[in-house]
């Protein structure tokens, strides 16, 4: 018999993944071709070619018994220090190695934290819509997840409703910029404005609230939009990234957390976080991909692939009449749906176009479209969003 | 601040790892060869070269989006067919990809295992000396330990111990086999018993207690001693393996859990240790690492090199009046110490021997030396030993 708290967890399991699962039984079935599959963020683009160059490299010239072997729970001193020093160079902050923690990604990274961070009951604001494998990471630890009300006009953070959410049992707070679902970007201006409603109720309440900032899809901004770096405006944040989406390495689970010296209790969370690495499983972050990382610090994938998808799906939606916000990062479109969500996505099934509900994002009414796909599985999807557009009267 | 219940974890950590570090300041300070470091299991034997072959091999081969990219949480369904196939040709069983998770080693494969099958306060027998992670990965899950009394002559199994300590809220039993850290192989004998008991005490009980097969030693066996394979002997076994030492890969954290269709609940136990692996933050085992498991299905790291250590230690500790049990697997030796195990471990280092008590075992007046190290550090540290066992008159 499995666990009781298991049960709900597999029952409620990850409607994206269920999708990605029905998408290659789909698949099979019409051809791949022919099935367009919009449900996980799964990049379509190659990893830049100095990965593999990178791979290839290091796995003749390193000592195999270093290579592949343990180091500390951390990671190796050098890739951190590398890190620290990229971060640095880009966004003249001033870490070192050890402000860096080496995780199975950005979601390895978020249990890290979170295990650190959480008693039973402590409370962890996020914004909706949001990443709804935040919920199982908090509960993992037997937080509680407030959620703040969405902006449904801008999808900017909702800082009225943040504000009266915060109490004296707020421990963490998580925002994804760019974000996913919806694509947006919080401008500095409303970091600024979270900062201050931060450094407010901390004083206030006599607490520290920590900011964590959830950052894989960093790299991944267009229109020459700038993401702000968190640490600069707010003290108690810890950074937590991956490479999954800037060098399109998901499987290789492969990330990283900062964690300032400006943190309350830093000394504290560096030694925690490096147990929390240990004892939660991981051990350390996979070694091979630690040294690639390194070689490739200053590597990037080609985002205009992800830039051309955007605007094709964006241009067109909007032309057959949809409503949604205009992403400016990430590979992710949040579109209103003209009717009730679930009735959408699976009318849109009948044509092949596989979506995710907003309910799995804690924002009902709406469906995410992944775009980090091929641009002829755009285009070949374009139809059937017309039809879908016809049905409901759009156009 | 840090959680509450982290701050005990710090406070405790891994006496290993502390050591480990420990270690690498001695040699900063003595120089490497002057520093006989036995305190982590940290493979010194390289990966066999199909492993660097293979990583290189799939760069060129495989497609990059496939080769990085995300597939079902619980793994590749090829590379897991190989392994079932693999497991299938040794052990004479009948295993294919369902009964087969990939993982981030063994232990990301113990934390889903006990993810998903503990409630609050079930209770989890260990047979003393055992691994103490075991402890923090039972926590984790607010799990309770219980410790069987070890068997002080054989470090076989405490059966009786065993079956007293079986209760209505015992959940999982966990054997690791070859032992970490006496080096002892379980015999066929000792491990019928332990069905019996557990078959009994079910049925009497009315419970289903799973069987824990911890095993990343499996591959390190000398003298020609089998290793049995647990599934064939009681129904409700899961077998949690690592490549981490039979082909030297510990910081790659790849290894995989086998949950047979016989098991009590087996399509739920599956189900739910494909979304524990998700929502612990694994997501997926490391993707290129999978495939280079497929590809090297029969490799494995020369054990000779482990088999001369050994015989060399051995013999020389016991002709210096040491008492420990010979090794049969595993590359370490679990020695009884001539006086408090902690003053001993101290006097060591004044030889430039690092230990680790056997309290982190949960086994008092010993010590384990961990011989994955060269043949030069196990000849470098004798004279030292020597000294140690006329100092406490053993010689």
């Amino acid at each position: 018999m499995i666990a009781n708290r298991m049960k709900d967890y597999v029952k409620g399991s990850s409607v994206i993944r269920a999708m990605f699962e029905e998408g290659k039984i789909m698949a099979e079935k019409y051809g791949k071709e022919n099935v367009y599959d919009f449900s996980l963020g799964n990049p379509n683009v190659q990893a830049p070619c100095e990965v593999n160059n990178a791979i290839k490299e290091i796995v003749e010239e390193e000592n195999s018994v270093f290579l592949h072997g343990y180091m500390n729970n951390s990671g190796y001193e050098d890739v951190r220090k590398t890190i620290a020093d990229s971060i640095n160079k880009k966004f003249d902050t001033s870490f070192n190695e050890t402000n860096i923690v080496m995780t199975v990604g950005a979601a390895g990274g978020l249990n890290v934290v979170l295990k650190t961070l959480l008693d039973p009951m402590d409370e962890v604001i996020v914004f909706a819509p949001y990443f709804g494998e935040y919920r199982s990471y908090v509960s993992n630890y037997d937080g509680k997840i407030v959620e703040v009300e969405p902006d449904l006009l801008t999808f900017q953070l909702n800082l009225a409703d943040f504000e009266a959410k915060i109490t004296n049992k707020t421990k963490a707070v998580i925002i994804n910029n760019p974000n996913n679902p919806t694509g947006v970007i919080y401008s500095e201006e409303t970091i600024k404005a979270l900062s201050d409603i931060l450094n407010k109720k901390s004083k206030e309440l006599g607490i520290d609230i920590y900011l964590i900032a959830d950052e894989p899809y960093r790299e991944l901004a267009y229109d020459g939009e700038e993401v702000v770096y968190l640490t600069k405006y707010y003290d108690n944040t810890i950074v937590g990234y991956s490479y999954s989406k800037s060098l399109s390495l998901p499987g290789e689970r492969i990330g990283y957390l900062v964690l300032p010296d400006e943190l309350s209790d830093s000394d504290d969370i560096k030694a925690a976080a490096n147990v929390a690495t240990r004892i939660l499983g991981f051990v350390n972050a996979p070694s091979l991909m630690q040294r690639v990382i390194a070689k490739c610090i200053d590597a990037k994938v080609n985002v205009e692939v992800y830039d051309k998808n955007r605007k094709l799906l964006y241009d067109s939606l909007v032309s057959y009449g949809f409503t949604c916000v205009k992403p400016q990062g990430a590979f992710y479109l949040f579109m209103k749906t003209p009717c009730e969500e679930m009735e959408f996505v699976n009318e849109a099934k009948k044509h092949h176009i596989l979506l995710v509900p907003g309910s799995s994002f804690g924002c009902k009414g709406y469906v995410r479209i992944a775009y980090c796909v091929s641009y002829e599985t755009i285009e070949g999807s374009l139809n059937g969003f017309m039809e879908l557009a016809k049905k409901y009267g759009l156009s």
